[in-house]
């Protein structure tokens, strides 16, 4: 009987790790291969010869494995030379690989990972070598094609929904409250921004304002916009993606980053701070905060989603099953069936086809002024999620 | 019957409508006053009449609100003038609570609503008037005297401690690893950034560093503590309070704001950046991450301690029972009468006592680098957050 190997790659998320037990379960029930290796630390870590063998830890082990966030395998940055240019690492992995005796590849990543992916399918064929190599997706961004979302997508948006409302809440006490910025993740895309929009209270978003990349942002309108909502309400709650540009195409961060001293900016981020600067200098009013969601938004796991864990779970589950059928080069994909009731099957996509590509949040699902999303956006995103807890004040 | 009255002051918790629901509980079952009035946005709302009747609710809207974030009452930063100066809001409130038939008056807050506590107490024994003044304890910053620990702290502990273990984690799956800062509340006081060495793998903290008010903080030892740290290690996590001063007593983050430009720097916080800046500077990586959690950590109901729930509820509950006894002028206290099986009673102190006055962290838990905190510290901390998951990764 051959083994198996997986590894993880890129960003962790809160569920990257439900996607190996799932595929070491399935193992374990259809006995498709005899060890379940894991590369520890992605493709970078196996060319090391970094490779454990999973099966030789307890169940107990491995089920502490399944919920724990980050990727626990470890991760690399690590991007593979193009075939053209040289096949000297290819062809060490491929021996690697064969001295293991594994006969399947899986790959839990993003673009980047489906990539490595697609170009390790086409060398083993080309080369003749009888290994499978199957992507799982995986990125709170949800930005891969060709999947009607990403394990690890609903994890993240479970945090930033409980955080918008909690801190909508907690900025809310005063008579005279002020101005909130959240800042989410999502350098080229708003789908975790547009999560913020599932806070609601009486069947309403608390955000006034959600700022996606996908729209140019003006700086004049959203004073303008800013200025009038604080004057009709005393308050004002704003979220953002970090990575919104100017109609140039800069980012808003880099702005901010030009007109401050040299150091200690390299990372995007920060643009929640810079709002918050424009807001005070425009005179609308000094009691503002920004808050910066951070790595928190990958790693939660106390406030992941159920529905994300077990997708995640499932997708590992199904990349096992998919690589006794001979497919080769592929990605795991998630199709929504049915809204409501929310279900979903499982399908197979070539993974050059998600590699280098980029899903951007639907420029429909904004609305027209460019500063919030619109009611099918919130239909799509509602069943990624655990229910929101329903809360009660009596001060508004 | 006579009627009662209960508002919240101050910063808000987690958890401090649970200790409204618990009096409003313990007046249902003890049938002790005839109507529980909230008084909306604190002592300012009193007086300008904003009153509400809660026993109007239906019990699922008190339940609601009993798990809900945030001041649900609203909260106020009201001070009241002193007694030698004016009386004339004493008067006048005094004046609205006899309209209203009210006999006890209950305030949820800190240090400063106590001494509002104390004030209306005192005055009202002067001028002969029959009402209860009783103060319930609240603040995440656990800086109350003569209680063992204050509702609201135990819910951000858990929140920290939860934040520290996962972004630890986060922050250790690659195999050239930086440094992770975070930052904590804590102006005065170092018990929420303490919180943080809760996180533990392995029977050990997972944090390298954790720097309080109560030591003075040296730049110099500070850079190179880390130097050697991430040499030998190759990552350093830290847990800074906000509150870091130098050996003057000057803020740590003041220093950095001089240096910085003039505007949207007045409020406090933003040390993590600054020594991440430091870091950096000094060339030990330029792979710092530096993440601060502001208000979540007071209003992440989603991540809340269970015995705090518990304790704050039953500390509104034991106030009415309290207030039955013909005491005026006191704060409820939690006594922690054993610690393993944890177990606390309640008692009473003079709110005047309270009031004023900041219990700080224990420079004799603080280790003798001033970098970490000693195992008693962790004894005491413990029992107050729920059990944190147990983790396991395979890439350390």
């Amino acid at each position: 009987m051959t083994n198996c190997i997986i590894a993880q790659s890129g960003g962790p998320t809160s569920v990257i790790n439900s996607s190996v037990v799932g595929l070491y379960n399935a193992n374990k029930e259809l006995k498709a291969y005899n060890k379940v290796f894991a590369g520890l630390n992605g493709i970078e870590g196996i060319l090391n010869g970094n490779i454990i063998d999973l099966t030789s830890y307890s169940d107990e082990e491995i089920n502490k494995f399944r919920f724990t966030p980050s990727s626990g395998l470890g991760s690399c940055r690590y991007k593979m030379k193009d075939l053209d240019e040289s096949t000297e690492e290819y062809d060490k992995l491929l021996d690697i690989l064969k001295a293991n005796d594994i006969k399947a590849f899986f790959y839990v990543g993003g673009n980047d990972s489906m990539d490595t992916t697609a170009k390790l399918s086409r060398y083993a064929k080309e080369t003749g070598i009888d290994i499978t190599f199957i992507g799982i997706p995986k990125t709170i961004d949800n930005d891969l094609m060709y999947t009607d979302h990403t394990p690890g997508f609903g994890s993240a948006a479970q945090f930033i929904a409980n955080s918008v409302l909690e801190t909508y809440l907690d900025s809310s006490v005063y008579t005279n409250n002020g101005i909130f910025i959240l800042e989410t993740m999502g350098r080229d895309t708003g789908w975790l921004a547009a999560a913020g929009a599932l806070a609601q209270m009486n069947g309403k978003s608390v955000a006034d304002f959600i700022y996606l990349p996908e729209r140019a942002f003006d700086i004049e309108i959203f004073l303008k916009d800013v200025t009038d909502k604080f004057k009709e309400q005393n308050q004002v709650y704003i979220v953002v993606s970090e990575g919104i540009k100017d109609k140039k195409g800069k980012f808003i961060s880099e702005i901010q980053a030009d007109a401050n001293d040299k150091f200690g900016h390299a990372q995007l981020g920060g643009v929640g701070n810079y709002l918050k600067k424009l807001i005070i200098n425009a005179g609308i009013t000094k009691r503002v905060k920004s808050l910066e969601l951070g790595v928190l938004q990958r790693c939660a796991m106390h406030c992941s989603s159920e529905i994300d864990l077990k997708e995640a779970y499932e997708a590992g589950y199904e990349a096992l099953k998919y690589s006794l059928t001979g497919k080769c080069g592929y990605m795991v994909t998630i199709e929504r069936t049915s809204n409501e009731p929310y279900e979903t099957s499982y399908s197979l996509i070539e993974a050059d086809k998600v590699a280098n590509n980029i899903k951007y949040f639907p420029t429909d699902w904004i609305n027209d002024k460019g500063n919030h999303i619109e009611p099918q956006a919130l239909k799509y995103l509602l069943p990624l999620i655990s229910p929101l807890p329903e809360f009660k004040v009596f001060n508004k």
